[in-house]
């Protein structure tokens, strides 16, 4: 990352969403190593990401606000007197966002209208960054996927996270509060969540490979995904948030495309060990199977400069390594 | 339209959303037409569409169900027993939608995923036909627009009303339950809301002309858009219903493209007389203006056989001699 994006963030004051939980967390080791004053604002929702001992060792130098981006009133002071906003709060499971969708359309929709209206009203200065997905695609047309490609989204989490996104843009377009939204595809690294397997497939894999159990491979792993280490996706982030040319714009992240089973087998060698077998996909999973998956990224190459740097061998090994000597801050039976 | 359609509607339980309103309305009077057994919900939100004089003439051959979409155990029980639901209730003022994001999130997103929900639990054998708009597209990549177009929509209806309408594609994909969506572009015709212009500009332009007041024309009139007189929009409306090939697909209506000052000076012709004035546009109104849109139907033409049939100046002498004669029904001075 250019020296430049320290010094503008040094000394500012940001506020991270999602703040304790996977990639706010690496982000805010990365933010507070920049010199800048951060608040990180997490619900600590027992079932999602927000882990307290993700800001071990920066504990001293972040603020943190337990608050629920569903709550209107506590949003609405805090986002007041920032530089940035990376808004990264949200429900992230497809399985509860199918089992209730009212929950993924508040904290998707209506809480991010509640934090744009009060920047509207209060903070018209500031930048944000919102984190979407790759899911809004569903299943693909064409690959790889760019930025053109019609979002048909095959679950409830995808449609709610792209009007979450369209609703940054609007922002920026009606009312000049510069916002960008990265589409983020499968993100992987150290302090994400592996106490369940709802919010997605890499870090259960990590997880079953760190406690020597087998791994199940939904219909074969033929299956081809790209990855981003989260350090790669902090870049980004950082990039998009310094940056004027990505007001008003969404971006897809992406990385080289891998099948399951590569990634698997990949895996089980960096371990030294480990074994997997493929299962056939439960009926439900079938039914929103998007076959393969891999994002064109070169619009914020272009515009921003931004590559995955990680290869996914390093990246793999320093997450593998992260949970052999972590797991059990990460497995809180709460839910 | 084809007379297997009133054979297939004909005895069949139906429910309209928005049913008293201007589109709704004409919907009944044709279902009743065909001997469908209608039963009309409305929540008579002053400021929105419905009316009852909208039903004259066939009140006594349908049933009137007053309530809001958002009344999640009355729509639960509302949707139980139909084969088919037209589902047209909406908040479609672009200002309204702007002033007041939440009410319009919570009719056009949370209402539809408790309507689905409730199809998903009490009647998964229903058809639904979802109305959706031309004003997701946002200001349009080129012309004329198709459903490949990418939704960007410039406001926040244009937003809610596009999750409101993945909500009925994700219902059918994911849990067999039949759905079309249409996405109307400018309607016009009998029945429509002329109290205030908060609803669209060409009801007011009717409005106008019929009590003989100038009309303004903002930015000049060059813009060009497409229409559709009701009456079409209903024939489309009941062929998405009885085809198994519309389910799960979404399409745009759309018609012959003309400027805002040629429709006006055809009115002016119809009417016997009138004037307009060229004005600029107010600076918010300038912001979201989208240029011009007219919408590519050929996949409703190949798939459902539907082309608009009413032309212009037919349809425009139809409406204005309405609201010559009705239009102090129309007038209720409550918003």
């Amino acid at each position: 990352m250019a020296d430049n994006i320290g010094a503008q963030l040094a000394g500012k004051n940001i506020l991270v969403t999602g703040g304790l939980g996977f990639i706010g967390s690496n982000l805010a080791h990365r933010l507070v190593s920049l010199g800048a004053n951060v608040t990180l604002v997490d619900s600590m929702v027992p079932a999602y990401g927000g882990n307290p001992f993700n800001i071990h060792g920066i504990e001293d130098r972040v603020t943190v606000n337990i608050a629920d981006v569903r709550d209107e009133y506590s949003m609405a002071y805090l986002v007041q007197g920032r530089d940035y906003i990376f808004n990264l709060a949200g429900q992230v499971s497809h399985i509860d966002s199918v089992e209730d969708p009212y929950t993924d359309l508040e904290i998707n929709v209506r809480s991010q209208v509640s934090i744009l209206e009060a920047c509207r009203k209060k903070n018209r200065a500031v930048k944000i960054v919102y984190t979407s997905t790759r899911q809004l695609y569903g299943k693909p047309d064409y690959l790889p996927v760019d930025e053109k490609h019609l979002a048909h989204p095959i679950d409830t989490n995808g449609i709610n996270k792209l009007a979450g996104e369209l609703y940054h843009i609007l922002y920026y377009n009606v009312y000049d509060i510069r916002a960008a939204s990265l589409r983020l595809t499968n993100t992987y690294g150290p302090r994400q969540l592996v106490k369940h397997s709802r919010q997605g497939f890499i870090a259960w894999f990590v997880r079953q490979i760190v406690e020597g159990k087998e791994i199940q491979l939904f219909g074969g792993g033929g299956q081809i995904r790209d990855f981003n280490h989260v350090d790669d996706v902090v870049d980004a982030l950082l990039l998009a948030s310094v940056s004027d040319a990505a007001n008003g714009e969404i971006f897809n992240l992406g990385g080289e495309p891998v099948s399951l089973k590569s990634l698997v087998e990949l895996m089980i060698e960096i371990n030294g060990g480990g074994s997997y077998r493929p299962v056939p996909f439960p009926p439900d999973k079938k039914r929103i199977d998007i076959g393969d998956f891999y994002g064109d990224f070169t619009k914020i190459t272009n515009v921003l400069g931004w590559k995955p740097k990680t290869p996914l061998r390093d990246g793999m090994l320093d997450t593998i390594n992260y949970y052999r000597e972590n797991l059990p801050k990460y497995l809180d039976t709460e839910s």
